[in-house]
C-alpha cells in the first residue's frame, strides 16, 4: 500500500475501539481517487477555488421545501423564499449550494458564478410513509450539465424494501455522472422498514453500512448522518450490539468504511452552536471533508448563520490539506 | 436580494399571521424567472398578447369530461359539446383554454390562433378509488407542439403513495417542455390515503406543500386550490395545526411557498357571484396571476358566463403589471 | 358554433330527457374533424368506397377467439375456420373486418384488396377475472401499417384500478397512428371493479362515461354499447340513477358524449333480427355512424348472415350522407 | 374459400361431435400460409430438408434441465450431458433441437449443419409456484439469428394472472421474428390459478383455447398438449362441460381451432411404446405437423431411443405432403 | 461425442452414486466451449496467464462489503481498506478480484496491470428480507470494457419468486457479455421462500438446479456453494430426498450438472486449514477449474492469508492442463 495502514490484526472478531475506530487520519487526497479529468476539475473547483478551501467542503443544502415541506421554514420566515439560501450561500461564501431543479432553473441565474450548484436529482414527500422509502427522480445529470452544475447529488435508501429499485435507478445517473465528468455525492440514508427492525437508522449499524454502499456503488463524495448511541443498538446485529462507541468513534468508523468515498457530515435538526461546532471538529478529526448543514444554517437569522459561517471558515482552514 | 424582502426573522418558531402570510405584494416579473426564449415568447403571449392582459392570466379547463366525467355538464346540457367552451373562450376573450388531446386534435383547428391551447398532458376517470392517485399521460410535449399550444399542463397528485411514478413521470414532461421552450403549468393536487390523515386535501398544510413541491419540481406556474379551514387543520403537522388562518391569510401564504412559480387560482365549484369575485381579488392581492375557472364558468349560460367574463376583465385590469 | 346546436339551457342540473338526450340528429361529417390526410384518406375509403358507403360503417369483428376462446364458434362450427368470416366479409360487402394479428398474418394476404382490414391491436382471454381488467397489446400500429390496414383498434377499459397502464398505451399507440396516419378506433368498456359499484358497466353512467373518454384520449370512432336500463342504475352517481332514461334515449346521450368521435354499436350476444334491425334504425337515427357485429352475424349459417347484410345495407343507404 | 371446409352448420350450439371434431384432414400447406420468404425459407429447411421430411417435423427439446430441474435425468444419466440430446437429434435424424441459449453457445457449434437448432426465448424454473406463471426471455430473436437457429421457440401461459406481462413480451418476439423471418414456435400452455377453476390444464377448454390464442398472437407452429378427458371437465365453461369427447377427438378439435398454425403434440412424461406410436398416428391423422417429444426420447438408452425414432420416421413417411 | 462419457444408462430412476456423481473427471477444456475470440482471449489470460495458471482459477472476492455490510471486516480490521484485499491479490498472485463499480473506480487504477478484474455487476445489502431475493445491476458490462476489467459476475437467485425480472435482467448483461467478449460468471445461489420449502439452499437439489440454470442461461463460469447434506434434504423433490450423497459426490454431481459451464466453488464461511485445504482438493478432484475464496482470505492476517495462497497455487499445479 501506497499509505501506510498500520494497525495491528487479529484473526477473532475485534471490537476494540481503537482498532475499530482508529486514531484521526488524514483525508484521502483528490489525487489518490483515480478521477477521470471532469470529474477532477470539478472537485478542485468545490474544495479548493470555493468556499473555505483546502480541501474542505461547506454546503448549504436547500431541499427541505419537497422532503419535508415549507413546515421547515417556519422558524425563520425569511427563509421560504429560495433567495435567502442563495444569498446566505454568496455571503457566507459556500463551497456550493444543493437543490433541486425547480430552484435551479428559476433562481440560480442570478448567482451563476458566484455560488457553485449541487443539483440534487432525486428527492420525495414526508407525506406518504417512510417504510418503503425510495425517491424518484426529479432531474438528470444532463439537466446538471444543462445548467452549470459542478455536481449532482443521489439520495439512496440504504436496506429500503425498494432498495432495488433505487439501486438501479443509481446506476443510470452513477453512469452519466460518469460521462459527463460530473461529482456524484450520494446522500446514504439508511430506511425503511426492516432497518427499523435491526437497531434503526441513526445506529451504527445502520450508518456504517449505508457509507460502504456508497462507496460501492460509485460516490465520490457520500454524505451520512452522524451516529446517535442509543438502546436501539442492543437490536443491531452482532459485534455492533455490544460495541458500545461514542459518537465520535462511531463516526471514526463510519468514515473509515467510506474508503474513498469523501465524507460529509450532515446537521441534521438546529442544535445549539458550542454543540454543532463541536460536532465539526470531531467530524474533521476523523477525516470528514466537510460538512453540509441546512436548518442548522438557514433557520437562523441572517446575521447569526453569517457569524456561524465565519466560525466554520475559521475551523476549516486548520484542516487544510494540499490537492 | 435584489427585490426587498423586509420581514422581521425569528429565531423561534413563527406562527405570527403577519410573517407566516405577509401583506400583499407584486406578482414575479416574467423577466425575474431566468426563463429561456421560446418559454418567454410563451408566457408573453398568454399574459400580454391574448386575455386580460398585463400579466395576469384567465384560462378555461374543459377536462371535466375526463376526471368526472359528463356528469359535471348536465347543470348545462350545451356544454357537453366541446364546441361550447371553446367559443366561450374565444368570445369571452380568455387566455387560453386547457384540454386533453382529444378536444384539442378534434376541435382546436377551429378556433387556432384566436384561442391559445394549454394542452392537459395527464388525467384520470374519477371511476376508480383515489386513495393512491396517479393521473398516466394522455398527450406528450412533442404532440403540443406539433398542435401549436402553447403550454403544457401536468397533474401531480402531491402526497400519493403512488407519488414516485408520479414525479418520475414528470421528470420526462419537464425536460421536454424545457427542450421545447413550451411553459410548464402544473396542477399541484394534495390527495391520496396520507394526506387525509394529515389534515386532508383541502387544508394549508396539503396546499402549501403542494405549491412549494411544484416550485421545486420545475413548474413555471402552478395551479392550486383555495385553502379552506376546517376542523381537519388540527390533525395537520405543527405548526400548521394551530395557525387557525383565515382563507385570505392562508392563500397569501400558499403563493408565498409557491416563489416564482407563477400561481393560478381554481375554482372548484360553482358559487355563487358575489363569493367567486371576492375570491378572485383576494388572490390576485395575494400574489396571484391569474385564475383558472372551469365549472364557474361553463355550467352557466353563455350570456351569464360572459358577463361574468367581462367582470372579471374588469377586475384583471386593475393588478395589470408591465413585462 | 359553425352548426347549431339549438338546444335550451339551464343553470340548475337538467334531467329533463329533451334536454339530456335531444332528438336525433346527423352524424359529424367528415370534414369537420380536421383530420390529417392519412386519416382522412383512409376513413374515407371505409365510410365511402367499400361497404354500405354514403358515410357508414359496417364492421365484421373476428377479436372473440382471443376474447372468450372458441367457445363462441359452437353456435356455428364452421365459424371456427377465420376463413368463415373473411369470406362472410367480401361477400356480404362488409366496410372492414377487424382482428389480431395472427388472423391477419395468415389469412389477410387471400382477402387483400377485397376487403378492408381493422387491426385490433390489443386483447386478453376471459380466463383471469376482470376485475382488474387491462388488455397487453397484440400488435403495433406499424404491423397494421406493414400489412396494408386501413384503421387500428384498441381496447381501453375505462375504469379499471388498472386504467392508469391502459391509458399510458393507448397513448404510444394513438401517437403512432397519428404518425402514420391510420384512423384510431376505440373499443370503449366500462369494466372492473370500481364501475361495478357505480352501476355496472351497461348502464348509462358507464357507457357514457365511457365515450366521452375515447373522445378525451384522441379516438377518431368509438365502440360502444348500447345501455341497458337496469335497476342496478340506482347505483349510480347524481343525476344518473334518476333519469330512467329508455334505451334508445340513453344511447342519444352517449352519441352527444362521444362528440366528434364517429360511434360505432357493438352487437354483443346474438338477438332475433327484428330485434337488432330496430336497434339499428335507432342507433342510426341517434347520430350512429355504423355498427360492429361480430356474434349477431357469423353465428349464423352463411346464407342466412348474408341475407341479413343485405338487409343491414338497405337501412344504411337511407342514412347516407355526402363526405 | 379456396379449399374446401364443407360440413353441416348449426344456428343452436353444436355439441355433436361431428361437428365439433370432424374427420381427419390434411393439414395445411406451407404456400397457403403467406408467409415472408424468410420464413417460407426456414420452415421449408426444417420440413422438408431436415428430419423425416415431406412437410413433417419431429422435434428433440432439451429445455427441461431449466423447466424442471436436472431432476429428469436421473432416468438416464447419460441425459445430463447434453452431448447426449444432440447426438440423438443428429443419429435419429431430428427435424430439429430447441434449447436454450446455454445450451446452444456452448455446444451448437459441434453439431452446427447436421442438427437445426429451435432457440427457446423464455423459461423459467420449477421451484416458485405456478399459479401466476410467465416466463422472462432468457434470449432473443437477435441471439437466434446470430447463432444460424432456423427458428425461435417461445412460451405463453394462456390464462395466467400475469398473461398481460406475457403478452407484451411476445410482440416483442414476435415482431423481430417477422422482421428477421424466422419461424415462431410457441409452446401454449394453459396454466395459473385461473384455469384451474375451469377445469384445469389438460381439459380440452384450456387446450383449445391456448390454441386459439396462439393462432390469434400470430404463431406460425403451436405445441400443445394432448387434451386428457377427466372429471374435472365438468367444471369447464359450457359447453365443453358436457361435450365428453375422446382424447383423439378432442386433439382435432385442438387442431381445427389453431386453424394455420402448423401443430406440434407434445409428448408429456414418458409412456410405454405402443401408446406413443397410437398417439403419434391419432395425431397426424387429426392434421398435426410433428411431435415433440422429450423425455419419451432423452430417458431411454440410446439404443431403444434411436429404434424408436427408426418408427416415427417410418410413420411419419406415410404422411408425407408436397410443399 | 468427441470425448468418451462412457457410463452405464438406465430405463429406470437411478440413484447409484455410481451413476449420479461418477468418478473424479477432467475439466472442460477451453477448446471445447466454442467460445468467441474476446471471451477465448480474457479467459486464457485468467486461466494462464495470471494466478495459478494451468488452466485454473484462482478468485478474490470482495463485495461483502456491499452483500454483508462492514460486519464481515471486524475479525480483521485491515481488511476493510479495499487496499488490503488488492494487495493481497497481488502479492498472493490471484487469477483475479471480483468486486463492485465503487471500489474498482476508486483503487483498481493503482493495480491495473497486476491483478485482473472481475467486475460484479449486481447486488444487494444483507437489510431488508431475503424471502424475495433479488439482486439489481450496481454496473454494466460497458463500465467492465471501460475499466479494463477481463470478466463480469453476475448473482442470480436461482428459484426465487423474482426471477422472472432476474432472468429477463440477466438476459441484457449476458447479452452485451456475447457482444463485448467478455466472460460471464453467474454466482448461482439458490433463494427465497420457495426454495426454502424444498431442502433449502445447502441442499442438492437447489445447487444442483442452480448450477444447470447458470449453463442454461449462458454462463461460461459458475459459482457454485458445496453441498452440505442435512435432515433438510428429506424435503426435497424425489430422488433427491433418498440420494444420501455424501459431500464431495454431492459436488461431483453438480458439476456435471454444470456441463460446460467451468465451475468455481465458493469459499462460504472461514474454516480450519485442514478442512478448507481437503475441500479445494476434492472440488479440484471432481473437475471444478478453482475456488473463490472470500472470507477465508481476507479475514486472515496477511502472512497467514498468503502462507494460505502459496498452499494453494502448489494444490491447483497438480492440476494443471494444457488450454
Amino acid at each position: 500500500m501506497s499509505e501506510p495502514a498500520a494497525r495491528p490484526s487479529s484473526a477473532g472478531i475485534s471490537t476494540d475501539p481503537a482498532h475499530v475506530a482508529p486514531l484521526p487520519r488524514r483525508r484521502p487526497s483528490l489525487r489518490s481517487l483515480g478521477l477521470a479529468p471532469g470529474k477532477l476539475a470539478r472537485l478542485r473547483r468545490l474544495l479548493y477555488a470555493h468556499g473555505p478551501g483546502g480541501g474542505t467542503l461547506l454546503v448549504l443544502p436547500i431541499d427541505q421545501g419537497l422532503e419535508h415541506g415549507p413546515v421547515d421554514f417556519f422558524a425563520n420566515p425569511d427563509s421560504l423564499d429560495p433567495r435567502y439560501q442563495y444569498e446566505l450561500a454568496r455571503e457566507g461564501r459556500f463551497s456550493a449550494i444543493a437543490l433541486h431543479i425547480g430552484l435551479a432553473e428559476k433562481y440560480f441565474h442570478e448567482y451563476a458564478g458566484d455560488v457553485p450548484l449541487i443539483l440534487k436529482l432525486n428527492g420525495k414527500t414526508a407525506i406518504p410513509p417512510d417504510n418503503q422509502a425510495f425517491s424518484p427522480l426529479t432531474g438528470t445529470v444532463e439537466d446538471a450539465v444543462r445548467l452549470g452544475a459542478d455536481a449532482v447529488g443521489y439520495t439512496v435508501y440504504v436496506g429500503s424494501p425498494a432498495q432495488d429499485r433505487d439501486f438501479r435507478q443509481l446506476v443510470d445517473v452513477r453512469q452519466d455522472a460518469d460521462r459527463f465528468g460530473l461529482p456524484l455525492i450520494v446522500w446514504a440514508y439508511p430506511r425503511g422498514e426492516a432497518i427499523a427492525k435491526k437497531g434503526g437508522r441513526e445506529g451504527l449499524y445502520a450508518i456504517d453500512y449505508a457509507a460502504r454502499v456508497a462507496l460501492e456503488l460509485g460516490a465520490d463524495v457520500v454524505k451520512v448522518n452522524y451516529p446517535v448511541p442509543s438502546e436501539k443498538d442492543a437490536e443491531s446485529p452482532a459485534p455492533y450490539n455490544s460495541l458500545h462507541l461514542s459518537s465520535e468513534a462511531a463516526f471514526r468508523k463510519v468514515v473509515e468504511s467510506a474508503g474513498r468515498a469523501l465524507v460529509l457530515v450532515s446537521g441534521g435538526e438546529k442544535v445549539p452552536d458550542a454543540e454543532l461546532l463541536a460536532k465539526v471538529r470531531a467530524s474533521m478529526d476523523a477525516g470528514a471533508t466537510g460538512i453540509i448543514f441546512g436548518r442548522n444554517m438557514w433557520q437562523r437569522p441572517r446575521e447569526e448563520a453569517l457569524r456561524l459561517t465565519r466560525e466554520l471558515h475559521a475551523i476549516f482552514r486548520e484542516y487544510a490539506q494540499p490537492p
